[in-house]
């Protein structure tokens, strides 16, 4: 059995470069044998699974696999306790859906990864159908997004999305936008009523939403605080709405 | 003006020694501006401010200044950016209430830092009266707690306790004790009735809630999830909790 041992390897070199978002065109690594599984039950196409020799075990014969060293495997994780397997992912070619109707979850230039990937995995459990991030929203096949994302992207779609066009799109399709702000000026998210179809929009840890945003939300909303903190983390504003608004 | 530029100045070698747990005996320290004026509105006892020579017009002269270079202020700072301001700030002395009567969170052995100063910062935000954590829980004056709770710890009491006898505690006090679980045997937090003082306590992220505090509640509760996502991260559930309690 060949044990990959050399940083110089081609694969290995070529894998490696997913870790930074410019060389993501057509792939990007995930890590752990939770997300393999959850990426294999997905229907996700699997280029190479790089795996460390204890671990060969747990994969059948016909998976594409390469036996590393632990050092190499350390290599491609991005974790401080690498989980002995690490697999290349073909990225998922997502085209717009011409039909909107469900519920859906708008990020807006949510920058910390943590929080984007918290975000979509709470939409995940509260049933949402569909996640729109920004262009300049994290990137979600980022690392660290995707551990905190639990791989909830492989249970409902995620989209990158131009914005304007993507309110326009609401729009055609007759899906009210809800805007959360910090202004007590907005509604008290308790005393809307949500529709069956609806999308809502998370803004920008320290912005906010944008001002295009705000002029196209069909309504704006916002979590009265009786306490002292100026304002919550988004992740958890984001699960109090997702999870009032079902 | 005095500026110190050296790492084996005692006083900075005194102050790096508060990263670490096991020398936060008497102080802690804080970064950034905002804090800073947060832990003065407060009352805390102020102990010494390092800060770089083109921050220094922002601070009155009464108080314990030292200006540094800014490697120093570097070497003092947990963030990649640094604030340009760190402060060492005395640790509070709280003692446990004689009386408990109003709303409590309870966080038991939670390990992320980030997931810890969020709930804090959510239970602040929510006008809750306390904060218990316990003995295994991460240490709210680690530096990452500190960026994620924002403040929130001078606005509210936060208390390091031991569980059982904290349990004992409120029920001498009569305040009921909510946990939550994943578990679908346990009631949907919609269809409890709760009252206006109560305690409710968070898990670990692995974990959850331990035996003993599963069989010292009053009452067990869950979030209904209707997507796939095998869980929420803690710290969204125990938003979801707290401002559905509120």
């Amino acid at each position: 059995m060949e044990i990959i041992r050399s940083k110089s390897n081609q694969l290995i070199k070529q894998a490696k470069k997913l870790q930074q978002k410019k060389y993501r065109k057509t792939s990007y690594l995930i890590e752990g044998w939770h997300l393999l599984e959850e990426a294999r039950q997905s229907g996700a196409i699997i280029q190479q699974i790089f795996v460390t020799e204890d671990g060969l075990h747990q994969l059948d014969t016909k998976s594409p696999v390469k036996v590393v060293s632990p050092e190499i495997l350390a290599e491609l994780s991005d974790s401080v306790t690498p989980q002995g397997v690490v697999a290349q992912i073909a990225l998922p070619q997502q085209e717009l859906p011409q039909v909107l109707n469900g519920k859906y979850l708008v990020l807006e230039d949510v920058q910390d990864p943590g929080n984007v990937g918290t975000m979509i995995r709470t939409a995940d459990a509260a049933g949402f159908d569909g996640v729109f991030v920004s262009e300049k929203t994290a990137d979600i096949y980022n690392m660290k997004v995707l551990r905190s994302m639990q791989g909830s992207h492989f249970h409902l779609p995620v989209y990158r999305v131009n914005l304007p066009a993507l309110v326009e799109h609401f729009q055609t399709n007759q899906v009210p936008i809800y805007a959360t702000t910090l202004s007590k000026d907005s509604v008290d998210y308790k005393k809307v009523n949500i529709p069956s179809s609806f999308a809502l929009v998370m803004g920008n840890e320290g912005q906010g939403i944008s001002d295009f945003i705000a002029e196209h939300a069909d309504q704006l909303v916002h979590i009265p605080m009786p306490g002292q903190a100026e304002s919550l983390n988004v992740a958890v504003a984001a699960g109090i709405l997702l999870f009032s608004f079902i």
